[in-house]
């Protein structure tokens, strides 16, 4: 395992990790489980110093994005852990999505085995190492959604009708126009206001204020 | 908050950690999202521990009790944190659930805080504190779900039907006796075989056994 970047004092605890449950009884089921909470801390942590100006609701879709099993498969294969897993005889046949997750439930097990063999350190320093390019490409504003699409799920996840947006008010020129926007919202008691260059980005503000409003409201 | 059991190098943390977000925009989302992941990781180490013989679900469903909302805000009520909580003027008079989950989540900010404030090892001490008596309490035999109900619990959520018990042998004198049980199961090729003393031991060996074979196949 020489791509994983890290060298095990007790190889046992490796084998372990890499032992799927076809094997039998000594499985790495508990380590999954035990890595899966020290990587969830980890990517958290990073992401919280990342971006200081994020939500929470923000940090935890990126961190969604990161911890799922697509991602651990992804990362399984870059590192070669399919060379490594010990599987039972029913499992060396099966293929895709099954293959899929059994690599990506390995990557959080030897993320629990290289704790318990190290410390928290050396473990956050492994998953961070393995996610760097993965963090750095992180793009918060593009993975951002725009806030008429928040507010239309908010509304719709409490099956309220949808919002109105009205045009209220163009203004100068053209090439130089300044939009109004109401925003009517059957929760809220008034309407929010947006103004932008365009008639979407009057929408996206009034949206925003309504959401903003709307989160006070719902906690 | 001497209660707490932790003195704030930065006080400011503290503060922002126990600001509901009512009170506007710098409030404790931020430090929840991280101080969830810390609790959630103290707890598994912890359990992980705790328990050597416990499986991957039995240890998923210890912890789910442990950081789920109730349990939470009953520590924060321990903590007297409602003394201590800002909230916006909306929110002064809400009462009840609403409030409990206010105090939960407050809880997971001020882990967060701890721990942006000194370390892990001084975040776990403290959590781990905070949980000394619920920790020690958790009777995993009591809690653990027997074999006969894991094993119809995992075919109802597949639609499977209902397995079949049947008994093939009673061997030994009254009080003595040994019985012998098959357990049939649709989805399985051949019957699971249980003996015990009781009819009921042997059913729950021969659930156990079908149980196993699942667990394998559905990986």
């Amino acid at each position: 395992m020489h791509k994983v970047g890290y060298e095990f004092k007790d190889s046992s605890l490796c084998e372990l990790a890499l032992t799927h449950r076809s094997c039998g009884k000594r499985n790495n089921e508990r380590l999954e489980f035990l890595g899966d909470s020290i990587l969830n801390f980890v990517i958290a942590e990073d992401l919280y110093a990342r971006f200081p100006q994020a939500r929470e609701g923000e940090l935890s879709r990126l961190r969604a994005g990161q911890v799922k099993g697509e991602t651990l498969a992804e990362i399984a294969r870059e590192l070669n852990f399919g060379d490594y897993l010990r599987l039972g005889s029913g499992e060396l046949k099966s293929g895709g999505f099954r293959r899929d997750s059994i690599l990506a439930d390995s990557v959080e097990a030897v993320i629990g085995a290289v704790y318990l063999d190290s410390d928290m350190e050396t473990a956050r320093a492994l998953v961070l190492g393995w996610y760097k390019e993965r963090l750095e490409k992180i793009n918060l504003k593009k993975s951002q959604k725009d806030s008429k699409t928040r507010l239309q799920e908010f509304l719709q996840s409490r099956r309220q009708p949808l919002p109105n947006y009205e045009l209220v008010k163009v203004e100068g020129e053209a090439h130089e126009q300044t939009f109004y926007i109401l925003c009517h919202v059957e929760m809220l008691p008034k309407a929010t206001k947006g103004k932008g260059s365009s008639r979407r980005q009057a929408e996206q503000e009034a949206a925003r204020a309504a959401i903003e409003l709307l989160q006070v409201e719902k906690s």
